[in-house]
């Protein structure tokens, strides 16, 4: 087989063509995408992306979860498959490229195979993992966690949406509870193509991110409980102030985030206050923490403190501090060969490139449990992503396809000697 | 006429017995009342006090606002009338006693007279104000507003509740429109009793608050505005943490009060933040920003501080800050003579008392525009109030109501020479 060289170039026009193709689908007025999973809209990113993989010579099969494999015979009818892909359903207020990308560059890939006429060694399958975003049925990775067995088909099955819509019947609703075991099967990599989501290689104009892993994290539910009291009427010395409680502890894990430098993370996202009236002192405040860092003993580290400073900060509050952790999970590494891959890609077609650990979930960190794994970054305008103005150049989701282009050819044609 | 001696007591259990009879006019589950402005409970409670009134041979008119006026007559057919009264209308998840026990004490102090057989020099009227607490149409101290000329008669009756329903059409739906007009009439005097509905008589152990006055204020609207980023992505150099920002400042707000000892207040009661998502960095948060002081100048230093200080920490977290002023009141002292007549009776009646400014707002705040005012408090159970543990024991209202009891009665057969 000829090995890839530089001279075997994606079509980047047809990519973006694509990309702004499918963006119409579930298009909101802000030039966002809303196309939560398994909703009609989704059933019709679905069906467009199954029509073009047909048309591209791909046997697409779909498993119990949804999840759609969409296949390229090898050579050799005996070497496990090279899977590369992403997702297709969007946030509710999304953009256009989270997911999306990694799965249309996935069907350039496959496209411009056909056109250079190559045959790869090991047969290649494209993905489309069902509902990665959890923003209709609030669980997150959902048809790469099925896939994965981290959790059941049966509890996903039963999830259930704001009105009381099963997973089960959506999928069967726009007919993608497919009849393949949603289940991992042996195969020989997984490559995933994404935006960064985050500013790094923006700012520091790299256009490739050689993703070496995920990251740690903890995540916990807080809630501190003082005493509602009135506004107007109650001293400070007789105040049991759960907000005052709730923004200290804020502060310390903002704090406890720049103590690790550019690699910390912790955030509250969420936050409710109760009563929430004006002129109440609130009695109660139920928030979200989470921390994250590359290194799991940094994590462990992070926990340790928070869990030690917390209610610390409760006690000179005179409020009570209930801490509960929801999960921590271990940094999840890649795969050193496939991250190889994906650098001998950037550094052969002479792009900007650095190591660079994932902040965000990915279905490929759940992959990774099974299959060895890398994943491409590319940079997003202004790290922005979960938004409607999520916003990338073509030149970088050329580069990000040509990477993953050079990757799955790679991986595909080595030799197993 | 004879003036008051310690042997013309109110009765107690009567008094009582009617309170425990009201709260059962919306009981909740409980313990507490639901008596919504307005709604039909308090139509009960209205129909309910109009017939005691009637029974006790009171005159009652009601004005276009719905305020009830309950007249006893006295000698001297030319002298002003002395008012006193409160308000039958509770929160949502309210007490047994907010506003109810200055009322119905109010009605045991006609009682008391009648059985002693006391005709008063001036005329007496006993009022309860329309929809003081606010919660149903989003304006407290409505009908005291009104009738003080605060706000307009239109204003009040174009309001809505969240099903749509204005005041006006409320008013006519239970009967409570009147025919009097809603306006400030000339009177004598307004005494109110109340529950502190704070913590500082039960924690000194007195059984009688003379109130001097109300404290001032000042409202805030206030808006931080970050930028929404992903948790896991976004380093802390790029953070614009609008939820960081709001905490900071909710420490500013906490430690200014303290710097003031414990005449100071200062509350931020109500936060929404916006995109509340758990592993989104918040791009924006509104909160609500309140101080109060005994003293104006207090409150013309906390909001000079507060103007310059909350800048400062939204510029160092890189966010921006929106602060709107909603209003800034003064101070409101009360009458000095008819806080005498307030001090002299706990005093004649060996009641322990200690001067103290009103930290909620009273109808009685409005009234005092217009009409020589004193207020008289009573402790409640750890202070609290707008709450349906609130409580008082059976001693605190009638300490509470003889103290009324004697400042109407001095203040009506008062020499006018």
């Amino acid at each position: 087989m000829p090995a890839a060289n530089t001279n075997q170039r994606i079509d980047a026009k047809r990519l973006w063509d694509l990309l702004m193709s499918m963006a119409e689908i579930g298009a909101t007025p802000k030039g966002g995408v809303r196309r939560l999973t398994l909703s009609d809209v989704d059933r019709r990113g679905r069906d467009r992306f199954r029509v073009e993989c047909e048309a591209a010579g791909l046997k697409v099969r779909v498993d119990a979860i949804g999840n759609m494999f969409a296949r390229r015979e090898g050579r050799d009818p005996k070497r496990l498959p090279v899977l590369f892909g992403s997702h297709l359903d969007s946030q509710p207020s999304g953009g256009k490229f989270d997911g999306a990308l990694g799965v249309l560059a996935g069907l350039e890939v496959m496209r411009s195979l056909n056109d250079l006429g190559i045959v790869t060694e090991a047969p290649i399958e494209l993905v489309n993992w069902t509902d990665e975003e959890g923003s209709r049925f609030g669980h997150s990775l959902m048809g790469s966690g099925v896939w994965s067995g981290v959790f059941s088909l049966d509890k996903a099955y039963s999830l259930k949406d704001v009105d009381g819509v099963t997973v089960e019947s959506a999928l069967s609703g726009i007919g993608y509870r497919g009849d393949q075991q949603a289940a991992a099967f042996a195969a020989d990599a997984y490559f995933e193509l994404h935006i960064e989501q985050g500013p790094i290689l923006e700012q520091e104009t790299k256009q490739i991110g050689i993703v070496t892993g995920a990251q740690a994290q903890v995540w916990y539910d807080a809630r501190t409980v003082g005493q509602d009291s009135h506004a107007g009427t109650t001293p400070p010395s007789t105040r049991k102030d759960a907000l005052v409680c709730a923004a200290r502890v804020i502060d310390l894990v903002d704090r406890m985030m720049r103590a690790r430098g550019e690699d910390g993370r912790g955030t509250v996202g969420q936050l409710l206050v109760l009563p929430n009236s004006r002129n109440v002192v609130p009695g109660e405040v139920r928030f979200s923490v989470e921390f994250r860092h590359p290194s799991d003993a940094e994590v462990d580290r992070l926990d340790r403190e928070f869990r030690r400073a917390a209610p610390a900060i409760a006690r000179d509050c005179g409020v009570e501090l209930e801490l509960e952790t929801l999960f921590k999970i271990p940094a999840q590494p890649f795969d050193p060969a496939c991250i190889d891959l994906v650098r001998q890609g950037a550094a052969k077609l002479g792009y900007s490139a650095r190591e660079i650990v994932s902040g965000a979930g990915h279905d490929a960190v759940y992959v990774a449990r099974h299959v060895p794994t890398a994943m491409i970054f590319t940079p997003c305008k202004d790290g922005l992503s979960h938004n409607e103005a999520e916003s990338i150049q073509p030149e970088e989701a050329e580069a990000g396809c040509q990477v993953l282009f050079e990757a799955v050819l790679a991986r595909a044609n080595r030799s197993l000697a």
